[in-house]
């Protein structure tokens, strides 16, 4: 982590300020590439060790970059001047699984038994992508990520379980090669593709009706490939039913001051 | 490079004497998994350094892993106890760019103006494949590799030109990705492949035809996947026209003493 006051951390936190005023409530995709962004679960205490199991169980859905402790808003490992409370440009609140409300802030939801989950998400390979000439379809047509539920189970951990979310990008096959390579680097941003081509092998019936950001163009001679996607978490919270869970809204990430390139391998 | 005596390159060893006194004629996929297998290019000085130039062109297709001084059949850096004259199962012999004969050794044919190339081979990275439970399937049915003439060119060196040969191997999509990361380690070795799925993309017109080696089952829900093949300077050498040019016949190798790990990266 480099905390360092570099121009692109200078860029995070004028980002995460403009978030917090609500000057900013749209996706933060292709925001201040470089640094990582996170999604964001946060539950109380008494289900915070079921759901941290569930991540562990399930790495590439869920690839956790922080946890904050109990009752605390804060995420001093991601950035020193995160308040979680306030640092989304827009969150869901879900009672009992299901989703009831969008909010700008959640100041006054806040508990004392709160904990907070920050998981990696592919927006940090994206840049990668990009660099390499294989820029994603979203980021050319500046629409949210296309995301789907697929037929493909999680590992359940206590009450969490339910079938994994992905993301799409059409690529060629020679390129989709590439962004094999590339995203590998980013286990922490759910790394390699889980699968690419027919849909329907996954339980997608239908790319042009994705379940959550919106549909992209699929040119000729393209596939989609398909990477695990941080909303899979939104999925086995609505099967537990928590009697409260709060979350970012697809596509709107927290802005974190750690580089993609820190949690890169290779 | 490992040169101590362990049991791996005993077996080497053994196999390039059975190669040498012709009690093994056959293909070399599957045997001594561990050790590097060649493919080989042997052409006139004159040649030599066109050549040369071609796979420094197509490091993908063209990985050179030795070359040797001019008029020497020895290969010291891949084996102490090489001599090329003898030490392929099946050579062709090209005259003017056509095959006209192959032979089991090539001792009246040699001259002292002769350079040879060896070039790796996607077999090493079979073992790897293997390993990972992604046996290929020209292994588990025991035929010589699929092989077929793309329409992807090459870059052209002096005389050299021409299409790439391809491997194939099926997999579900899936696994497709994982052999595309282990694959990835293997730049000597062809590395990752050029393409999958559509065959007439890049220009196969029936995959139960291959141009060289024998036809595989691709299974319902399978993908073909294409390597770059070290048979691609042989049709770089039907229309360069050398006078005198001998190769291995495919999938008939030379097995080295270097270690498919000792070449492969991260």
């Amino acid at each position: 982590m480099k905390q360092s006051e570099s121009p692109l951390l200078q860029q995070t936190r004028e980002l995460r300020q403009a978030i917090r005023s609500n000057d900013h409530t749209g996706p933060t995709s292709g925001l201040v590439t470089g640094a990582m962004q996170g999604n964001v679960v946060i539950l109380p205490a008494d289900w915070a060790n079921e759901f941290l199991l569930f991540c562990q169980k399930n790495p590439v859905s869920c690839p956790l970059i922080g946890v904050s402790e109990i009752g605390d808003y804060r995420l001093p490992e991601l950035a020193t001047d995160i308040d979680i409370r306030h640092d989304l440009p827009e969150y869901y609140v879900h009672r009992n699984g299901e989703m009831v409300e969008s909010r700008s802030d959640i100041a006054n939801l806040w508990q004392d038994d709160m904990v907070v989950f920050v998981l990696g998400c592919s927006f940090s390979f994206e840049h990668a992508l990009s660099q390499a000439g294989l820029a994603p379809r979203n980021i050319e047509e500046n629409v949210n990520v296309s995301m789907y539920e697929t037929n493909i189970a999680t590992t359940p951990a206590g009450r969490f379980f339910g079938n994994t979310v992905v993301t799409m990008r059409p690529y060629k096959p020679k390129d989709a090669i590439r962004a094999i390579q590339i995203t590998t680097r980013f286990p922490k941003a759910h790394g390699a593709p889980l699968h690419f081509g027919t849909p329907q092998e996954i339980g997608i019936h239908d790319l042009s009706q994705p379940d959550f950001g919106e549909p992209v163009t699929v040119k000729d001679g393209e596939i989609p490939v398909f990477w695990a996607c941080g909303v899979t978490p939104q999925v086995a919270i609505r099967n537990a039913k928590p009697p409260i869970c709060i979350t970012h809204a697809p596509g709107k990430m927290l802005i974190t001051d750690i580089l993609d390139t820190d949690l890169a391998v290779l």
